[in-house]
């Protein structure tokens, strides 16, 4: 499916930054993430994309729970997920999920991710995450807080 | 989760317009959805989003098989999706998925969706699909085509 | 797909119990449930036979949250699960998931479910479970014990 | 969780025949792939014995594509799955399926599963799948038909 890319919010993402680390998740498309139309269903990006921006956290040393330990946070909530599609995946494809943390905000930041298929771009997108804490006054809610800097330098 | 709404490609799917139909899709929070947060699993609500549209389709008499029978088109390939997520749904919670189309391109449509968790709404997305034959020069790519006026009125 | 039953330990969950209450939880087949052979992609079913369950446990006023107050059990964990495959279900079919406890152990129960499509038994199977509590040396292990003879009535 | 075993059915899978081909399948658990008890939700234990079943096929040679073409079969239908839950697996566990074709019938035959955690078996199981061909006079239904002596013979 090549359809006339749309000007944006997501035009970032489309290069990647030399200077900032990428994470690399492989991911092997199984039948049972294929659809009547023998293409991946596309929920199952978003999933991948979760997974990678896990792994890459683990990968600098900032795991989840450790991040709860030192900082307090619950988590690092989606806030905001998009993806483009460019062109279908398949039953026994080999997929590269690329990652970058492209942008810091001051209490959100970007993790990028495309999806390679055999050196195709099939897909790119991003989610948006948010660092916060407990409410001090109410124990259902989140609080954003800033984002500390060694955490934005770990990335790059 | 609040976070200050970002201005842009979403900004229409926040207003759902009185004159255009509206499916209402019905989706209860299972434990099997829901992560180790206590939170919906967020690539759960793009599966909910899909099943809205498909949903809507049939609904109003145009089901997939029978626009491919018609109109030769090889369903109704996603392009685009994004979602913001306004605050989390948990298990046991009764979601209502609102859907409109409601936005037509030449080739391309937009489905808007919302899912409203007890008058609130918790997340709100879009779908941006494509009309599409099979392409006549290789079976294996898709060719964007017009979008028929019965199909966009049949919304109305 | 009509294959010759096998003999064994899913007999007992063939016949329904009439003394025994029964539990219906309707399923809609999505697209995204089915594969390429466009039938139900089979883990799907165990996703719905432990959404039945838990629906049961809530319908008799048994919710997991409050059984863990009141009796000190975390969860009821699976120790166990199984499923005949009698004929394939596909999009847009409304499933019926009916459900029995169909034998109680002294520590453990089996869940016997049956996946009912237009009047016509699709899949049968089964979930045991056990009644466990924290082990008390060992925070990360669980301790099966006997379950109280009032959870066991609620189910008759 | 440590039950004991129950006798039966799934005797067989219980010690891997060493004259048999094992296929290993590695799985790391994601976090989306655990529940609120922050353990593997069941299904996906099915999810992976299906993966590993059509992985084994393809590393025999034995594509599913091309034993349709050379043997007119549709797909090789699950007609059972069984599985025993010994041990919980976590989010960041390594998980290894082995797999055997342990059991030839006529018609049928089964795959036994087990899912290793750090050299424990965590989960032990089966399917149960037909070799079938179109039903020759209704096209809706399956036919199954006796298995080649060159498929068992790849397994061995």
């Amino acid at each position: 499916m090549r359809v006339p890319p749309r000007r944006g919010a997501i035009i970032q993402c489309l290069r990647f930054e030399q200077r900032l680390k990428t994470y690399r998740h492989n991911v092997a498309v199984h039948w049972g993430d294929t659809d009547p139309a023998r293409i991946v269903f596309y929920p199952n990006y978003f999933e991948w994309f979760d997974q990678s921006t896990r792994l890459f956290f683990d990968s600098v040393g900032l795991d989840w729970d450790s991040l709860g330990k030192k900082y307090g946070i619950m988590g690092l909530p989606i806030v905001e997920a998009k993806a483009r599609f460019l062109a279908p995946c398949r039953f026994r494809d080999e997929l590269v999920i690329e990652s970058q943390v492209g942008k810091w905000n001051d209490k959100t930041f970007e993790v990028s991710h495309a999806v390679v298929n055999r050196g195709v771009r099939a897909v790119e997108g991003y989610e948006i995450r948010v660092w916060a804490h407990r409410h001090p006054e109410d124990a259902n809610r989140l609080k954003a807080m800033p984002i500390p800097a060694e955490i934005k330098a770990a990335f790059e």
